[in-house]
């Protein structure tokens, strides 16, 4: 039995997450399908992030168990061979000791948050932007965001659904940038709280508009409440950058 | 009746073409579609360059006559709505002249192809890229290309089926790098010659991946025949970038 690290992008769109579910197709099945497939056995895929429907990723991580004798790129080839239509990509396959767990390894992981601001739809980016035509100052939403960052309760920030046991979580940067149409949130953490990326994201774009003073995102923050933040932004602007393993390099 | 100038991104995956035909939805038909719900009367949108099957649009321009007093930003918002949910957004509309013309007053147009240069599959990006296994020199490719650069007789690199009364053409500019696991090649020409873009690409792909010397490429435009120059690069990965006309500046 071999354990395998695998490094994946996809479209989320199509899916209702990453985690199984029963009321539609997740990545996380369609892997688990796709090498039960490659090894004629059940199979159990565990994912570094567990990504909500809708929300995309450039490099997802997650780990698998193989009892079949096969060279990195043969599962990586034949993953990509079984996943076929589906807009999940195998970008590498590496093996890994058994007791790494892509989950409960990673140290850190990176999120990007893509809106697109301007008047006009987007027709080449459909479902891959929040398409936002307020005009938007992202520098204010900068500077604003700059609160979050360090150790801090963030139960304002997280789905009132989260099971996470704690609400306290360490965010190591939190970047807003204009990228010419469009606002890049770029945010990085060891781990995250159910939804919170798209709180903050929401509650920035409060900020971006002017509705919002950048104070307030600190009084947000300390009120310890869902209701003090702002809406939850919608999941296709989301993507999932990478995730980080104590035995990499920075 | 004013006439407008519009400038417009498409995702060309959904429809045959630009141009109004027979046999699928066209970008053209879904305009004029738009453009009669918004004047109430029959109307004829003329665009810079037609766009084949597949084939995107960054910036395209089109014109169109509107007999009703609108203000530009009421005829881009009204265009969009009507436009819905196809993935075509008016990104700007412009008073003009009578006498501009999209199609024959331009004197200027570039296109990039994006190929994707990797083993695994395109997830995000599919359908919006060549997806090209094989490892591809980009450096020889932009050497054999300088070849194409000036006026030729292109009768090598077009479809046998281009309706144009002169294969002879001008090539401003063929530039071919490697952006990350992308290959970019950026065409600048006053017009082109039907699928000429996509035979260059698929003749400079045999140069990438070593079947051809840069130097086979000029003796392709040499023998003045189809034949003699390689496949059409597959749709998906071309885009009109812009189209350029005497007024504007460089």
């Amino acid at each position: 039995m071999q354990r395998w690290k695998l490094t994946l992008e996809y479209d989320g769109g199509p899916y209702v997450g990453w985690q199984r579910q029963d009321n539609g197709q997740t990545v996380q099945q369609r892997l688990e399908e796709a090498a039960e497939k490659l090894c004629g056995c059940e199979t159990l895929v565990q994912g570094a992030g567990r990504t909500d429907s809708g929300v995309h990723a450039l490099a997802q991580v997650a780990h698998v168990d193989i009892a079949k004798d096969l060279r990195a790129s043969q599962v990586r080839d034949a993953l990509n061979f079984h996943l076929r239509p589906d807009p999940i990509s195998i970008l590498e396959a590496e093996p890994v000791p058994d007791d790494f767990h892509a989950r409960f390894s990673a140290i850190g992981r990176v999120y990007l948050y893509r809106i697109l601001n301007r008047r006009p739809p987007p027709a080449l980016d459909s479902g891959k932007v929040w398409h936002n035509q307020r005009p938007l100052d992202a520098e204010a939403m900068h500077e604003a965001a700059q609160a979050l960052i360090g150790n801090h309760d963030f139960t304002s920030f997280r789905s009132t659904e989260c099971q996470a046991d704690s609400p306290v979580k360490t965010m190591d940067r939190v970047r807003v940038r204009r990228a010419g149409e469009e606002i890049h949130v770029d945010v990085a953490a060891r781990s995250f709280l159910h939804n919170q990326v798209r709180i903050i994201v929401g509650t920035l774009e409060l900020v971006g508009r002017g509705k919002w003073t950048p104070h307030m995102v600190k009084k947000a923050l300390d009120a310890k409440s869902r209701s003090a933040a702002g809406p939850t932004a919608p999941p296709g602007g989301l993507y999932l950058v990478s995730v980080k393993y104590p035995d990499e390099e920075e």
